[in-house]
């Protein structure tokens, strides 16, 4: 027992060695001219100050959430577990806090680190593209570690005070109920984050183009726009704080509800059957920081995707290895029976989690890559314009969820039978078979992590050149790293939707663990949710439309903040004299003020229909409609996220596959419809899409925090 | 039992004599100028061309999917019911055919109609409003009087051939699960009715605009485009033919359907129980034709919806008073305790039936009328360009989906716990009060069909008057009554879909009590269809999939069809000179030919994707996955349908909207970006949001079908 929570610490410290190195090594570059630093600088202070504002309104609507957390589970949890009921809610609030710490914490770390390295990474290209990857992968790597870390170190040390360790059955048994809190407060800061940011980089970007492009005719990044500050700003707002919340809740909430499981299968596995997720999320902390290291890129002219592809196939195969050992010590329990457990059975579903991850790689690529049908057709019905090109981009979205989710099934389906075969006559068998293939698909989630905020440092490092004016050969190699900074993206968008789907059983069951702890139900006993009731029925067609609802107002909520930033802008076109001349410099700060103010006003709204609507199914219609609740809306959410994301990654390429001087090249008709295909893609696939990634795990942690309420 | 018989057949006959009245009344009118002749002639010859060929390819598919429903029953159906298992497995496959015969026969009918009546409303304007009115909805009423008349003849007929009405207890129980053939038969012709025409229509309509208007210059319905009389045909082949089919397989699945579970009730109702729905549905189109001649409109100046809406309102009313004695006289039956059934209870249910086909209405009304603020927020959007038009555009139909959702939610719960109220202990009761719910919501169908295809017919008389250079003061009267037919349309629609969720349930339980019967599970019993386990989530999964890729490919199918009329349209303007000085004439027939070969071949894929997805999940999962398969796409099929239909409503109308003036009017910038809305809105609205509608009801007769042979 010692040795495993020695070995998990023990590959924390290592992690935060490794954080150290990195930002050293990052802060030791150079910083580039005096024109690159000033354009840094005010995207570091927007940045900052968007995320202050941000926290500072997640903070209040996290003390309320905490104050009712804390009183529903008094009154809830009376009859249940050990010490009072008083103690018992406390425990929880203690972990919903520690959680949205964590995860906020997740997200600054991720913002800063990308705010600090775009600028390296720009100076870096000067010296070569493989300068410039290392800067950018190596400044992503902090992130990823630090996210993965954090997550660790949280459920670990609260697994630890709450128990775990202690030897103590009953305890042990209880500890990961009680972190479900932990999972639910990174779920809740992450939704917030990944909206707001959303909406903040999206409002940015559509209100500088509508007002900048169409309306006084300057080109993308100009400096005379005033709102192309808040534009890079909501890179690194969007895309690194909000992704990092959404990666670190998924880690977190996914790892508790195997633990949970884990107990149910306690009088097999023992204790190891609950923190074999931790050991193996560590192992998986360690093939990564391997991966990461064996990128490289030899000449200028190497393909920097096919580095980190490379990178990723290493971090895999370790892992595959790893696995199996893990597997093989920690899971080789005993059946009530006397018989062995199989534990190839048990490993067969970790390869099947592995194995989900590279099709989910594989088939986003297919689907958004410029190499590909589906981006080329889009492309191709630009030229009758911009309604042949909505409508193609549409039907690819919605086309490319057939795939991924005939996948998703057929991993579900091995996973759960294999590991029934495992554990014949054990009820919850075949739920931990999709608990071990969830973690052995999260096993590279650092690594994934890594090359995610990859995308906005190297795009940021792109706009950065692009402003300072920098000479031709620097440009195109930070073209290059864009680009492949939007393939990474969408990657990780794709695993992030991939593990969400496959962690829906697990959370699933976990919930239906907690059921049945309250109700009183034996563990090993078969708790049913029959849709054919109709309260089941109807928690489900509310899921469903929750998922389009959310997405609505997640949508238009884009629309109405990048309204500000067009009033914004106007009036300073109209009341700075010399701004179009170049002669005064416009107002940067006040448009990152407004699309901060726009967007954080925008996010409460989604925010508080996500969090209310379980909780009313849940009260209202009990708890097995919560359930049904719970896996139909998750049915909805990832398809519905796929739909979003690829769709928009799509229309995007698409517009790129025009500007390299396919059908007509920029400025020509094809390119305006193109245009008008990314702009409508950019809320699908910023805000809305990645919004629905947490909305997936929130609805699950929510209602295992709140299930003591539901009737 | 002779009674009730003898009035149903002699509703039947009045329904004949309105229609020989009706039909005499507009063969009767002015058929117009020469000009106006030679138009609809075209458009004639193109409807009844496209329809003989459809017709064909459907037939093929017929008498394959015949051999294999008979093949298959035979086989799977051996162990049940009375007979041998041949004569049972051929009842089924004469109920099929008869079913797709008789959906077939109801699009001719609406679409003969259709394009006899639409010349004579064209003329019709010249004697005022009224008049032109009278013949457009009186047409109309032809199609909905056919088609509820022909549905309850056939139900009522083969019912009465199975052995429906002789006296027999063990062939009056087994009667209903023989017809579902002819629900089957009929869902599958109105898949291919909906989405060939739906295809046809809209790929005619994108085709003409994007050669015409955009390519060439000229303005809608010119008749120098040589694609414009493909364009009318369209209309009548989609929204006639298809909508005609769509309601056919509705009326017939749902009566079928609570026929099913009339016979689980049969201790409790006996006989009774089981002819409820075709009592009711016989005195609904009663009720519907008082409706229809109360119609009219006294000065040009008054507004035909208005008096379209008071029909409805009086036709909802006569119900409201008929089916409260219908309930009272059929379903007082004696509980097994030997206490009285509540029927005040069971009327309950019908009247939130009533209830919720009136919230439809209103909120259909809401999200796509000119006078609310959803259309209004997309025309305003447009001034920033056609992305925001988009965006804003799809997030209002996303909206759009809630106030349905919550409502058709109410509704079940409601109907389902008054008739567990009414009938306590009985397992089966509360479906059955959906089902009673759903005959409340149906009871004014007829009248909702003849509001339906005056749609088109008024689109039509538009045409033909814009066409054949008619007077200013009548293309007015046309113009008005043509807005009118649009809210119309898309007030079936919404109606279209509310009953088809209101009838989801009901369609289950007779999915459920099939399976109970071949399981040998007494009829009382209760069958859980639990989504935790793996094989009922997957089958959720791929249903929600399948509901996104059909409507990928429905989408896509009208771009494909699309481009065969831009390449032909382009080739006689090439080839055929004096084409654009008006001094010869395109070759309208080419087009029309053109149009039907692409759509006939577009809409094979989706069809069979649809037929084949539940019969292998039945096959491979079982039956209960193929249960919440069921249950599940419903769900997802019913909000994809009010995202697609709504959102595309109002596109088009925020296009009329600024072509009424409002935000720089007529070819201003706003307008155009509003033209790309509504040709993005064409294929949702038209072609996969109607199919959808079929899709929904498809699985559930289609399951019921081939129940045997699943595992």
């Amino acid at each position: 027992m010692i040795s495993y929570f020695t070995f998990i610490y023990g590959v924390i410290i290592i992690s935060l060695v490794v954080i150290a190195y990195l930002v050293k090594y990052t802060f030791a570059q150079d910083k580039g001219t005096d024109d690159m630093q000033k354009i840094s600088n005010y995207i570091e202070e927007g940045a900052m100050a968007f995320i202050k504002r941000q926290y500072k309104t997640i903070a209040a609507l996290s003390i309320v959430t905490l104050i009712i957390i804390v009183i529903c589970n008094y009154f809830g949890n009376s009859s249940k577990g050990s010490g009072t009921s008083l103690s018992l809610s406390l425990r929880i609030g203690i972990a919903f806090i520690t959680g949205a710490f964590c995860s906020a914490l997740s997200g600054y770390i991720g913002m800063y680190m990308a705010v600090n390295s775009n600028i390296r990474a720009a100076a870096g290209a000067k010296k070569g593209l493989n300068s410039a990857l290392q800067i950018a992968l190596r400044g992503g790597a902090v992130t990823g570690l630090a996210v993965t870390a954090l997550s660790l170190l949280g459920v670990s040390s609260l697994f630890l005070i709450y128990g775990g360790y202690s030897g103590n059955d009953i305890l042990i048994k209880e500890a990961p109920s009680l972190i479900v809190g932990f999972g639910f407060g990174a779920s809740f800061v992450a939704l917030f984050a990944q909206l707001g940011g959303g909406i903040y980089t999206k409002a940015a970007d559509v209100g500088a183009d509508l007002v900048g492009k169409v309306e006084a005719g300057i080109p993308e990044d100009d400096p005379r726009n005033p709102a192309v500050i808040a534009d890079l700003v909501g890179d690194n707002v969007g895309d690194c704080a909000g992704r990092g919340a959404d990666l670190f809740e998924s880690t977190a909430a996914e790892n508790i509800g195997a633990m949970i499981i884990g107990v149910s299968l306690y009088p097999v596995f023992g204790w190891k059957g609950i923190v074999f997720p931790l050991i193996a999320r560590a192992f998986g902390i360690i093939a990564s920081i391997i991966g990461i290291f064996t990128v490289k890129v030899k000449n200028d002219t190497d393909d920097p995707m096919k580095a980190l592809k490379s990178g990723f196939c290493i971090t895999s195969l370790i892992n595959l290895i790893i696995l199996f050992f893990v597997v093989k010590t920690m899971l080789s329990g005993t059946l009530p029976d006397g018989t062995k457990v199989n534990y190839i059975f048990l490993y067969g579903c970790a390869v099947v989690g592995i194995f989900l991850s590279y099709i989910f790689v594989i088939v986003t690529d297919y689907y958004t890559s410029i190499n590909h049908k589906p981006v080329k057709n889009i492309a191709n019905s630009s030229e009758t314009g911009a309604a042949t090109n909505i409508i193609t981009g549409l039907s690819v979205g919605m086309q490319s969820t057939a795939l991924p989710v005939i996948f998703i099934s057929l991993c579900i389906f091995i996973a759960y039978k294999l590991s029934a075969l495992a554990l014949p006559n054990i009820s919850n068998a075949g739920f931990y078979g999709t608990a071990i293939a969830t973690m052995g698909m999260l096993s590279t989630c650092t690594y994934i992590l890594a090359m995610d905020t990859f995308g906005p440092i190297t795009d940021n490092a792109g706009g950065i050149t692009e402003m300072s004016g920098a000479p031709e050969e620097i440009r195109i190699i930070t073209d290059r790293l864009d680009a492949c900074g939007n393939t990474t993206k969408a990657l990780t968008k794709g695993y992030a939707v991939g593990s969400a789907a496959l962690a829906t059983f697990l959370l699933f069951s976990s919930y239906l663990d907690e059921v049945k702890k309250i109700l009183g139900m034996p563990s090993d006993s078969w708790f049913a949710v029959d849709i054919g009731k109709p309260e089941v029925f109807i928690s489900g067609f509310v899921g469903v439309m929750l998922v389009f609802l959310f997405s609505s107002t997640a949508i238009s909520a884009v629309g109405k903040a990048a309204q500000y930033v067009i009033l914004e802008v106007r009036r300073q076109f109209k009341e700075i004299p010399g701004i179009m001349e170049g002669k005064s410099k416009p107002d940067y700060a006040s448009c990152v003020d407004i699309v901060t103010k726009g967007a954080l006003k925008e996010m409460v709204l989604p925010g508080i229909l996500v969090i209310l609507t379980p909780i009313i199914i849940g009260v209202l219609l009990g708890k097995e409609a919560a359930a049904g609740f719970l896996m139909i809306t998750t049915i909805a959410g990832v398809i519905m996220a796929l739909f979003l994301n690829n769709g928009g990654g799509a229309w995007d390429n698409a517009k790129k596959l025009i500007e390299l001087g396919e059908h007509g090249g920029k400025n020509s008709e094809s390119h305006k419809a193109s245009v008008v295909g990314d702009t409508v893609g950019d809320p699908f696939k910023d805000t809305a899409g990645p919004s629905l990634h947490v909305l997936i795990k929130l609805v699950s942690t929510l209602t295992l925090v709140f299930v003591a309420l539901f009737s």
